[in-house]
Parts: structure tokens; sequence; C-alpha cells
């Protein structure tokens, strides 16, 4: 997971001979788009965008009513006039990256104590930010990099209005839905294409992947660029063990309550099925990643390796006088570590599980918003800070229709967590649950409050602060009830995380000073370059091939009877005859990705687009904590896979011309090789 | 939930102008079947028992295999010779019952410790048991009634070979499956029919009900005679909390891991789900149930009713010089109850969870039964006195095949659940695990032990204790590593349990003095009569029938165009034309039922069969802390949709004829009324 500012020249010339170029880069680098959840890549010059119809999901499910399930059938737009706006969704282009390291370090002087190094920290980064932004126009973030040990500036360029062009059905793009999630051989058409626009009108875009019909073959180089969201592998071993007995357990625990209360309550009826689908399917896949993990983090050969790591390093600090100062490091970080498990129910309850209830999370946005925005950038809670108070914003005026009855359903089950964890009779149950059950309170809160009512909403963030305080609603008197608690809970995660962040700074000094090349570091959600080949791999002793095939779909189809998940829309059923059997439609490649690489364009050494990243294998989930290419796998929908679907399953001619210029003459769907 | 030695006859009389004589309610009493997991009823005299086919459905499966999957395809033996044996299936009917109160509490003298107590209460019981059934031949068990303040020895004629008749499609009997579980209106065919046999012919019996063709109407006095499980309606507040605190949060958690990795394993393959069905309908059932009770325990309403009735009864104790010695028995509850929650996590893990795996429960029979069966009957552990054994042996014995697969994903939960709860360094964890991961475990457990196999059990267990002590299996040894701190822990929660029978008897004594009447007993799982009428009730402001007809059930599946669990089998949309839709189907009464009434007869005044109970309503699991029957409802198949559904889409006219010697005559199927 290289960074594009410190990209892996010499191991690509080493290992494949070949020449990383400053042009192939940048031209991969502003093709990339990064969607709040995930990755996508420009490829037409009129604002095309390809990514995963796992990413556009949330677009398509808000674009739904009743009436048009736009999950289930699928969408596309034969006309530019048909495209359709999808409120509240964004993707922003990385312009440039600047190390503004030494800028932040400087800010922090000797003596100063935990409170007053973040302080320091927290205000000059929100200076950096904001002087770029006046100086630029372009969204900045500054991000912490090797735990601490740099930072750096990323400059975007962000789209506000993407309108969805394609996508197929749920059934195609996740056939095989849960049970087939996280596994291969594979058969997902996980694909959409949006459009962005500027001013009402296309996007004029300079950089764009073009397409690599051939596709790709086994063992061919290939590379994916894409944002990947979070990996652990610098982590003490002290943190993954927080990790293994505190987050992960109680992540899965609380999942689990999720999954079941969501499933039971989609199945009521067609409808429920529909609105809790996008977020039954987000806590399903949260659950494979976390027993995924779990099982890793169970492995106690995973923890012989890190505690040998660990004590070589702590044993270089120790006899390198220069290093001395990194000998606590470790008990610094597993100091904070117990600090962060004893507040971990009480944070996880006030100030995260409760946003999964929209209409609270929105509430809550208001009232700290009305609260934040009257201190500066830097001393504000962090996303509220100018940089991301436009997403904040977005968030609370988008129209998007909330149902009462799937609210109310995360309410009750916010509330059993809450019960279930604290015990009744704790006083944040009976505050917020006032004398009633879950299930009563839940209904009763979300039957009358208004802020699930976006006109609501605009009316009541318009407020001066004055008369805002003096708006009454259930919900508001809840968060209130909370609001000082919550506070709390962050401030002093942000202190040990802090601590942490210096004791991990401390470390990668130590690592650096002994390993001598920096290796790239953890994953950020930021722009990054993987590199790999096209490869199968061995599971239980059984050969796993590269490609899975157009016959491999409707054969997995048949063996279960063609029931769901492993059933086929009617267009995919129609076309069976049409369809060359043997065109390649997913494929596996040892690209280093993890979550938000979903929707990541994979290219070729040409960089020509030969497929879209969707999703990671299973024995790929220890990655989060080591790297490993034996069996780890990115799993990606072939280019030739998606222009043969675009063009005989949804017979997509006007998004094929934009593609290919040329669309009846390079397409090689009934040739060989794969 | 009356016994059936102390009848409800004032009530009856009182309120229904009812005589309930003795010749109706033997009848009745010897007609009623009791099933392992539920209750039956005789309805001919060549043996045959209706029940539910949920209460048939492990037998269903275990009769299946990969190549004829029965619960799917459900079954109808035309002729006798066609009926299908259900190895390790048996049913008890009850023959007669005795107040032993007397002898036993005689055993125990005043200045006992509660050792001592315990040690002569479990010997007296165990031989009364012994001595009855030497004398009668008949299977005697001692029943705890009233928390202890009274003691009946139940005496029962065992059938152990059982013979599949018919069942319907798993479709037709779970119509609606998990999302209609525990609702109304419903539309189940929830049925089955078994034949007893002895000495290999069909058994003779005397007492069976005859058949109500007519169904029951709107406000009729309707009769359930089964066995329902377990009520807790004379809890302390102290044992109730215990339950909402403790029991209840922690069987969800562990619920919520089983169903959610059950459920992703089902989805793998057809063979899978196949496997699966069983136990995770079980899972799914429970789940309802745990939750529906956890709402009504955090109901303050519900808290604040028992408190006010607790400290009545505390004050009646403490101003009657007579009752004072029950004035500490509320704290000494409290106290036990401190002690229970200390030990729940350990007692679940070694002694309950750990059975979920089959191989290892029945290895477990066996590590146990050997060692048990050197003692007296009733020095050994409760399951393994002489009254229990043959239980035991039918089960270590019975040739029923398990699945590895599955067996490693049930000791994979049981490992995740262990590391969860106690966290991974703990020594029952680094014990059992044995420096795996708990997958990894699993698999190697289940692989190398030969315990799945019957005819290694029936080898094994038929060893000498000396030649067993040898013996070397990778189960083995673990269940060996923990035998002793299970028996622990079993031992002191029988102490507990002492203590609070002690005290609950001397609160019964208070009940008793202040009531004067004494009202039935907590459910026990031994044979009840419960009365109330066949009627309707509202939920949120609707009113709901008390009858569904076959129409609803064909405009049930159309509303969910005919999708899982919602899709008929073929025989029903075959028969659709056929059908009069306004053949009642299934119906609620108010009768006062819970778990273990599932396959309960449903009579009239004449004691003639109108319907099979297989549920209750949501509303109704308050009843197992209060009598309600405001919304409380048991849910039946009626027999005019039992009839038509034999006759029209099942056409077993064998068994209709059995049923009614006049098939063609006696049903008012096309005729009014319902």
């Amino acid at each position: 997971m290289w960074l594009f500012n410190a990209p892996p020249i010499e191991p690509l010339r080493v290992k494949y001979h070949f020449e990383l170029t400053s042009a192939w880069l940048e031209q991969l680098q502003k093709s990339a788009v990064h969607f709040p959840n995930g990755s996508g890549a420009f490829v037409s010059a009129e604002g095309l965008i390809i990514t995963n119809q796992h990413i556009a999901e949330g677009a398509l499910q808000k674009a739904s009513s009743a009436k048009q399930d736009l999950l289930k059938a699928g969408f596309y737009a034969k006309t530019r006039a048909e495209e359709l706006k999808c409120p509240g969704l964004s993707v922003d282009i990385l312009i440039s990256i600047e190390n503004v390291t030494a800028q932040i370090n400087a800010a922090i002087k000797p003596g100063m104590s935990i409170e007053e190094s973040l302080a320091a920290r927290k205000t000059t980064i929100s200076a950096i930010e904001k002087g770029s932004f006046d100086k630029t126009g372009l969204r900045s973030t500054v991000t912490t990099l090797y735990q601490g040990s740099e930072y750096h500036l990323y400059r975007y360029k962000r789209f506000t209005d993407l309108r969805l062009v394609f996508a197929p059905e749920q059934q195609a793009a996740m056939f095989g839905g849960d049970p087939d999630n996280f596994e291969f051989p594979r058969y997902d058409l996980d694909l959409a294409f949006l459009r962005a626009y500027e001013n009402g009108q296309p996007a004029k875009v300079d950089h764009f992947l073009k397409i690599g019909f051939q596709g790709t073959h086994e063992n061919e180089l290939v590379f994916v660029a894409g944002h990947p969201g979070r990996t652990n592998r610098s982590l003490t071993v002290a943190e993954l063990e927080y990790l293994r007995d505190v987050h992960i357990p109680r992540s899965i625990a609380y999942l689990n309550l999720n999954e079941t209360l969501m499933t039971a309550w989609s199945a009521r009826s067609s409808e429920n099925t529909r609105k809790a689908q996008d977020e039954l399917l987000t806590v399903q896949n949260a659950r494979k990643l976390h027993y995924g993990r779990y099982e890793a983090l169970l492995t106690p050969e995973l923890f012989a390796r890190k505690k040998k790591e660990e004590s070589t390093l702590q044993e270089f600090a120790r006899t390198h006088s220069d290093l001395n100062d990194a000998v606590p490091a470790w008990e610094e970080i597993a100091k904070a570590q117990r600090t962060l498990a004893k507040q971990y129910a009480s944070l996880y309850a006030v100030e995260l599980y409760i946003s999964n209830v929209t209409t609270i999370k929105l509430a809550r946005y208001i009232l700290r918003a009305v609260a934040e925005k009257q201190k500066p950038s830097g001393e504000r809670m962090r996303e509220f800070r100018d940089s991301n108070l436009p997403n904040i914003e977005q968030a609370i005026l988008a129209d998007v229709p909330l149902d009462r009855d799937f609210e109310e359903l995360k309410l009750a089950i916010y509330f059993l967590n809450l019960v279930q964890e604290f015990g009744v009779d704790h006083p944040l149950c009976t505050a917020t649950l006032a004398g009633k059950s879950p299930s009563k309170r839940a209904f009763e809160l979300i039957e009358q409050s208004k802020f699930g009512d976006s006109a609501f909403r605009k009316r009541v963030y318009a407020m001066p602060p004055g008369e805002f305080a003096q708006l009454d609603d259930p919900i508001l008197t809840l968060l209130r009830g909370i609001d000082e608690e919550g506070r709390n809970l962050r401030k002093n995660t942000e202190r040990q995380n802090e601590i942490k962040e210096q004791a991990y700074a401390k470390i990668a000094k130590v690592r650096y000073a002994k390993d001598g090349v920096a290796s790239a570091p953890d994953a950020s959600s930021t722009l990054r370059l993987c590199f790999g080949t096209t490869k199968g791999y061995e599971e239980g002793g059984h050969a796993i091939e590269a490609f899975t095939t157009v016959a491999g779909l409707y054969a997995r189809s048949a063996e279960h009877k063609s029931r769901e998940p492993f059933d086929l829309p009617p267009s995919w059923s129609t076309a069976k005859d049409k369809l060359d059997p043997h065109v390649p439609l997913n494929f596996v490649s040892t690209c280093d990705i993890v979550g938000g690489n979903s929707g990541s364009p994979i290219v070729n050494k040409e960089g020509a687009l030969v497929g879209v990243v969707f999703d990671q294998n299973l024995p790929s989930l220890i990655g989060d904590y080591i790297y490993s290419d034996t069996q780890a796998r990115a799993i990606s929908v072939g280019i030739r896979g998606i222009v043969a679907a675009l063009r005989t399953v949804y017979r997509a001619d006007e998004l094929l011309k934009e593609l290919t210029g040329t669309p009846h003459a390079d397409q090689p769907e009934k040739q060989g090789g794969t």
C-alpha cells in the first residue's frame, strides 16, 4: 500500500523490470476518485466514473421508493437527461500531496504536557488545512502516517453533483450474497457507473483511464489505485491484545445483535426487506470481516511472530543510546490501551452506536454544530472543523426520507445493547429509557421527534444559538442529557491517542534505524498504489483458479436451484444463450487491499483498466495485521465480463460507445485467452 | 396450568357452568402423550398420535439423507409397512399421580445442614422412584411443585418404538418461517402423525380422542392438555432480576452468535441448509422467545407489580408469628442468586453449551455414565439416576449420522463463545484450545475423534471401567480435563437450588396462608390442564380475528411473491382450486400455554379434538412471569383445516379413514360456520 509520493519504483524495477514514471503515476492518481465509502475511477473525458454497485448502493436505495426499487431492478440511463441525481453523494480527486511533518513537529515544544501538545498539533493542523484551502480552493486534509512520525497534506477537488448512469440488479451485483461474500470462486457483476457534473453539465476531466479490452492474464503484473481504509500492521502487541480481547469480541456481539434483529424484521414483509437491505448487508459484511480478523488474532502464531518482532525492536532501542527514549514507548501504549479498554463500552454507547439511528445522528450533528461553530476551527470537535463541516451540513440538509419503522427498530437495538452492556439500573439506561421498555421507548422517541423531517432540520439548523437552546424535542432532550459525558469520553480518547501517537512515533524511529528503508505506512483512507499479479491459490489442498467465467455463474445458480441469493435476474436468464460462456467474469490477484479499496480500478502496465476490485478473500483478512500473499487475494470484476454484460445482457450501447468510441471493433469477447 | 390431581372444578363451574368429571379428565389424561420436546395425543385405538410437525422435526431430519430430504418433501405412509421408524424417539403416557410430599419432608430432620438435607431429599426421591418402578413397572419420576412445597410422583407408560405416518412439507408446516413465528394471523399446517408400536405391532390403546369435525367457534370454551415446560410466576424479585440482568442477556448473546454463524454456514450450499435447518430453527425460536421475555422483564411496570406483591407477602410474614421463619427467605434467595450469577459463565460453558456439539455430548454421556453407574442411583448426577439412565443410553447408542462439518461449526462457535466470555488466556481456553485458533481446533478435534461413530460408542460404552480409563481420544482428553470443574459447578448449583427450594417453600406457605386457595403451581414439564375461549384480540389499535382461512394462506404467499419462507409446496399450489377458501386454518384461544405445549390437543366440552396447539403469540411471552389473557393467545391448527389438507392436498385417505371411520360423511368442509 504505497504512497503516491513515495512510490515503489525500486521493487518494481527489481522484481518486474517495470519503470514507474511520474506521468504514469499522475495519470492514475488523477483518474482515481474517492467515494465516502470506497474508490472508483474516471473512464471518460465527460466525467464518467466506474465503481462497484455496492459503493453506489446507498444512493440507489435513497433514490428508490416502495414503487420503484432501483436496487432490485437496476438502472440504465440511455440519455444524459435520464441520469439520476444522487443527493448527498460526492467524490474527491487527489490533486497534490505535501509533506508537512516539519511544520507540525515544530509546533510541539519540549516540556509540553499531553494536553498542550495535543492542542498545539490540532491548532497547527487546522491552520495548515485552512491556509491551503484559502490559497488553492481545494479541500485540504492533513493525514497522519506511520503512527504519527509523518504528516502529509492532501489536496482534493470535490464533485458534489453525481448522477447515476448504470447499475445492474442487486441479484447480479451481489450474486451469492452474504454466503459468497469474502469467498472465491465468485461470480459478481459488482459494478456501477456514475457521472460527475459541474454547473449542471457533465464534468470535463483531463485524466481518465482507457479501457484494456483484452483483460488480464495469469501472472500478469497489475496495479490497484484506491483508498484502503485502515490496516494495523505496525501495532504493538498490547494494542493487538486490546483488539483481540476488547474491540473485536465486543464488536462481534454488537453486530450479532444487529444482524439477528434486522434479519428478523426484514423478513416480515417485502417492504421491510427493501428498507433494511443496505444496512443489513453492511452489518453482514462487517460480521464476516470481524470474525475473520478474530480468527486471525486468536491464532497463537501471529502473536508469537509479533512478540518476537517487538522484543527485537525493544532490544535495538535499549542498545542504541540515541534511541533510548523509545524504551518506555511500548508500556506507554499498553497503559493507554488499558485506559481505553475501561471506557470502551461508554464511548461506543454514547458516541458511536447511537449514531446508527439516522434521526439521532442528524439531530446530534445539529446540536453540536450549533455549539461548535462558535469556536475557532482548531478547537472544535474534529468532525466540525472547517474542512469537514460541509460534509456534516450536506448530511443534515439532505432530503433523504427516513423510514420510521426501521429507525424504531435500530433505536430499540441500541437500547437493548445498552441494557445488556450496563444493566437496566445504570444511570445511562435510566436517563435514556425514561422508565420504558426498549421497544416502547424507541417507538415513542421516533414518533414524537421531528428530526426525521429534512425541512425541520433545515429550519432549526438556521436558528440562532439562543433560539435553538429553547427548542423542545424528545430526541434533543435525550442528546442534551448525554452530551457532556460524550464530550468527556471523546476528550479522554483523544488524550490517550495523543500519548499513543507520540509513543508510536518513537517506535517508528527505532524501526527505521534498524531496518534502513521505510516500508509503506498503515492504510489511512488515502490514495495508495498496490501491485501484484493475477494469480490463483491453494485452499484446503485444492487449487483455486485465478478466473471464473460466465458459464460458472450459471452453474453456481443451478447448483442452488436458483434460490436466493443465487437467483439470477431475468436479464441474465434471458441472455444466457447469447453470451460466450468462456468469457472471464471475476479474477483474483495478489494485490494488497483492504476495505475502502472497493471500486478501485485495477490496471495493467499500460495503465489501462482491466477490472474493478470489489472484495478480498477470507485468508486475506489476516492482512490487517501482517502482510501475506500466500493465500490473500483481491477479487475483481474483469473488464471482459463487464463489456459482455453491458453489450449482451443490458444492451447499454450508449455507455459502451462512451467507453470505447468504437464499440464493435475492439472487443475480443468471442476470442480466446482470458 | 392446572394439575390433573387438583383440577379447576370450581372455576369452570362458576364461570362456564361446566361440570368437570373424573371420567372426562381420565380420558383426556390418558390420551395425552409426552414427547421429549413437547406434547401430543392418541387419536385412534391403534396407537395413532397427533402432534406438531416441529415436534417430529428432529426425527424427520434424522431419517433424511442427502438423497431424500423428508423435512422438505414431507411424508405419508399409505400402508403400515411404509411407516418409518424414528430411532431414539419415545413418548410417555401419564398413568397416575401420587402426592409424596409428606414422605420426602419426613426425611429432612431439623438441624440438618444444606448438604445433608439435599442428600436426604435426593436419596428419598430416588428410593420412592425406584420403589414405584419395581412395584408397577412404570417409569416413575418425582416432580417438585410450588417451588418445593409439594412433591408429586408421576408414573408413566413409555412407548419407545415410534413410526412416522404423516408429515407435510416443512414449507406448509412452518409457512412464514421465523418471520411469522410467535405472530398471528398465521397459516401453518404444523402437524404430524406418528404411531406407537409395541412388540412390532401397532399399540392397542384404550384412551384416545375422538375428532370434533365441526371445529371450534368464537367464544367457545376449549381445553388444552399438554406439558408446559416452565413458568416463573412465583419467582422473587431477586430471581427475576437475575433473569433480567444475567440469564436472559447472556443467553441472547449466545443465541445471536449461534444464529449468525449457523445462518451464514447454512447459506453456503443446499446441503448445509438441510443439515443446519433443525437446529437453526431451534435457535431462531429461542431468540424470539428470549427477546420477548427480555422486553417483558425490561418493562418497569412488571417489576413494580412484583415488588408490591412481594412486600405485601413480606409484611404478612412479619405480622403473623407462625410465619416469622419465612421473613429471611427472600434474602436467602437473593444471596443464592448472587452466587449463581458469579458462576453463571463457567457453568454454562463447561456443563451446558459444550453439549450442543453432539459428538461431545455423547462422549461425555459415556465418560460420566461409566463413572456414575458405579454409585447407588441416589448419589449419582441427576441425569444418570436409574429412572433416567435409559434415556441417556438411548442417546448414546442411537445410530444417528453426525455431520462432521456441522459438528465442527458448532464446536468453533463454542470456542468463540469461550474466548469472548473468558479471554483467550483463561485456563479454560488454554486447556481446551491447546494453542490453536477456534476453527482449527474444532476441525482437529472432530476429525480425529471417533465418538461420532455409533459403533465406536457402543463398543466403548460396553468396556469395563478400567479399560475405558485407558481409552485415548482427543475429545475424551478434553472432557477429562474439565470434568472435575463441571462436577463442582453442578454441585454448587444444586446447593444453591436447595437453599432456594427451602426458602421458596416457606414463601409458598405465606402465600397460601394469605390468599386462602392454592393457585396452580408453576409449569414443570408435567401434564397440565388449561382452559380458555376461542377469541381474537387487539394489537396496536387493530382487531385481530380469532380465525385465519385457507384463502388467507394463499394471500400471504402472494403478498411475498411466493419467496421463502412464504413459498408454498407444489401440493398446495396444485390444490388451490379444489380447496374451500373459507375453511379455517389456524385459530387463537385464551388458553394459558408456554413452550412444551407444542403438539397439545385442544378439545371442546365433549372432549373432542378441535385442533393442535403449535405456538403462542409474542404478547403471551410475558406469561412467563405473570398470567394475562388480554392479548396473550395460544395458536392452534384447526381440525377443519387439518381434514381439508389431508383429504384434498395430500389425499391421505387411509389416514382419514382411521381418524373418522366414515371419511366421506362427517366432514363439514364445504358447509358454513367456523
